[in-house]
């Protein structure tokens, strides 16, 4: 297949754009099977099978999100306002015990529509069942970087572990390339180091990365230096976890050293803007860490602490939050937050070189947004445009591995309708099952 | 003309729906001329001339937002993450300078445009040449509170004064008495005591209230105290504003005793927290506010330090922002910050029994937001949808005064691609002009 996306304003989010007095320019985009074949003024001659109408439009990499429970879009709404251990405990554990494979496969494939729909072609997705993930994934035409969640604490713990190595095994790799996988140890309170050290001799055994969150509250920082006597980030230095490719989530309370350490030992992050506010977690020391040259990204957590996956406001949140905690309207630009959404997170991932930026050779996860809207009128700086102004429906046409997912709208791989009608019914069983 | 719109999910926002254990309903609304005419169930075999189907829709009042600047639409985008006095100076003020009365129109409409599409139905706008804003309120069906923004330095000051007279006086309850006014003068540190003393002799002859930027910035705070001995809020009470009906943007830098007297003296608070997360004002102390009785309620501020005027979004950060910064998650609960964006509007627009709630006898300002959309599944609390997940977008039907001015998304009395190819072309001559 042979698609010629014509006449956008492209936004590479390459180095060499970015160091242009203007990074971005108008142009063509060739795509050849799953990659990109050519960038600029392409001829509109060639032996395309398809022409993609880009007036309008912004191209830029398809948006990365780099932390997310996709199944909980179920419980999106569920529990809202409440203190973080009551909302834990009373509400989303009982009925999260309640959900089977079909729960898991269906609040996947929302999370999956609700995803395209606003421009995220890649996320890294971390809970249980995991194969009903890797399943949704590769029928939907997405892009997953998928960890099953352990805990390590009880007799469930060896049991998640061989359930993780199973899951890597049989999906690293699937779906055309597009599921890679994770070891997803939940968390330094939930992990003891004994248990993350088993974790990471797999780790070493099938050359993954490990995504984990970690420092995102303060009672969790309380809790290990009371256990531990150090910190979360000392304790998993010290476990030898960064030693190896790590997609930190959140990190929200970390202090001046730890954020050298984590920038020495090359650790990634998923910034959760939205979650870290509603949750009240904390503001995560963002603009410090990208200073020391940290790669952050973006994440939206999962739907039930966020309560959407909308890409684009999660980057505009970022952006002002920052903003206001450092009283400075001049950190987290525009463009930089986009870098962030697109290009870090390929890094945060482990698939830089093949994803996150609009290159040729890099794979062909492109999203065109509709800039002829009331909302982004008049044109100006089109990054701005981007990251404060759209919207998630704003999103007009979404590439996945050369394939078109989405356009003018319309999902083609995946039967909307039948989804939301799944995932409300699997819903209503659940809520009637828990009370 | 009477209107039925039947099967939606009634959000009424009145004080006894809040009494109740779901402040929610599905049922009918009907509408007789520019009011509410019944709310329940009524049925469908009145005399109707138009049935509005509310099937899959939640139906609220109409968002109200409390304070912009609707011809800086113009403006979105054009410049961004700049030192506030940099970008005032440097940027919005010299192309501000270039304005004629068609920038100002088309501006304005397309702010207009803009806010119908995402759910607001009264705005209250505080700016310059306003018979060009009154003008666009007029035609386009929209509810507006307006002000002629002054300053009081310089020889400016008493043309600002008699121009707002004028305003008032010609324009106060015309288009079908959808616009009423108030006196605006634009801040503390740009009026000083003698010019806000005459601007409130005007007030008390014309009966208005005022609108004026108060306690904005720490720069604000210091230089009113250096100048006077004392902070804005003191100052603003001793020339006898609170006196009358105060609609106050912003009060991000206000200290308890501070937030005691402005409760005291009712003065009403529009929170703007996009606006001050991006130019780095400060985060308000709005749940200190609200605990204390003042009436908080939302506003976008102008499009070029926002970049939107979503108030769907507004409220999602009004919420997220409290929470983070009270450090407690039960702070700003989705109910709450929906009264803040509808009945609080209305009461800090003066228009308390007019508008802001679906009941008999109040003007039909409604909107009707369409869950069948991927992120607004499964079907959990709908005001944690509205507040924490939905989109502008979603908006799907919006009536202002008893009149159906966008159904199905398309606006029924502005011409969108005119006003957006309108907006555009003076742009483009503004910033010819001003480079």
């Amino acid at each position: 297949m042979k698609i010629l996306i014509k006449n956008a304003l492209i936004y590479p989010m390459t180095e060499e754009a970015a160091a242009r007095e203007e990074p971005c320019f108008q142009g063509n985009i060739a795509i050849y099977q799953d990659r990109i074949s050519g960038v600029g003024q392409i001829p509109e001659e060639g032996d395309f099978d398809k022409i993609i109408d880009g007036t309008d439009c912004v191209a830029i990499p398809g948006l990365v999100n780099t932390h997310t429970h996709g199944a909980m879009t179920l419980l999106r709404s569920y529990a809202d306002d409440m203190p973080l251990m009551d909302w834990l405990q009373k509400k989303i554990w009982p009925i999260e015990n309640l959900m089977t494979d079909a729960d898991i496969y269906w609040g996947t494939l929302l999370s999956i529509v609700e995803m395209i729909k606003s421009g995220t072609t890649t996320f890294a997705d971390m809970y249980i069942m995991m194969d009903q993930v890797a399943r949704a994934v590769d029928e939907s035409g997405m892009r997953g970087v998928l960890a099953r969640g352990m805990t390590g604490l009880g007799a469930n713990g060896e049991k998640a572990l061989l359930e993780s190595v199973d899951f890597i095994k049989n999906w690293q790799g699937k779906g055309e390339g597009r599921i890679t996988t994770m070891m997803g140890p939940h968390a330094p309170y939930t992990c003891p180091p004994d248990f993350l050290k088993k974790a990471l001799s797999y780790v070493e055994q099938l050359g993954v990365g490990i995504h984990i969150h970690l420092a995102e509250t303060l009672t969790e920082v309380a809790d290990i230096e009371k256990d531990y006597g150090k910190r979360p980030v000392a304790l998993m230095d010290e476990v030898g976890l960064f030693q190896h490719h790590v997609l930190a989530a959140h990190v929200v309370h970390v202090n001046e050293q730890e954020i050298e350490l984590l920038a020495d030992k090359k650790v990634k992050v998923a910034h959760n803007p939205q979650s870290n506010m509603k949750l009240a977690s904390g503001i995560a020391p963002v603009a410090q860490m990208l200073k020391k040259g940290i790669t952050v990204a973006i994440g939206t957590d999962g739907a039930s602490s966020n309560n959407n996956l909308d890409m684009i406001e999660e980057m505009r949140t970022a952006s002002f939050l920052q903003k206001v905690a450092a009283m400075d309207p001049t950190v987290l630009p525009a463009y930089q937050v986009l870098a962030m959404a697109t290009r870090n997170g390929a890094d945060a991932l482990n698939l830089t070189g093949e994803i996150g930026q609009i290159a040729v050779g890099k794979k062909a996860d492109i999203i065109l947004v509709d800039f002829h809207q009331p909302h982004l009128y008049p044109h100006h700086d089109a990054a701005a445009h981007l990251v404060y102004a759209a919207k998630g429906s704003d999103v007009k046409t979404v590439l996945i591995d050369g394939k078109v997912v989405m356009e003018n709208r319309q999902l083609l791989t995946l039967d909307e309708e039948r989804i939301l009608y799944e995932a409300e019914k699997c819903t209503r069983r659940l809520v009637e099952q828990v009370n």
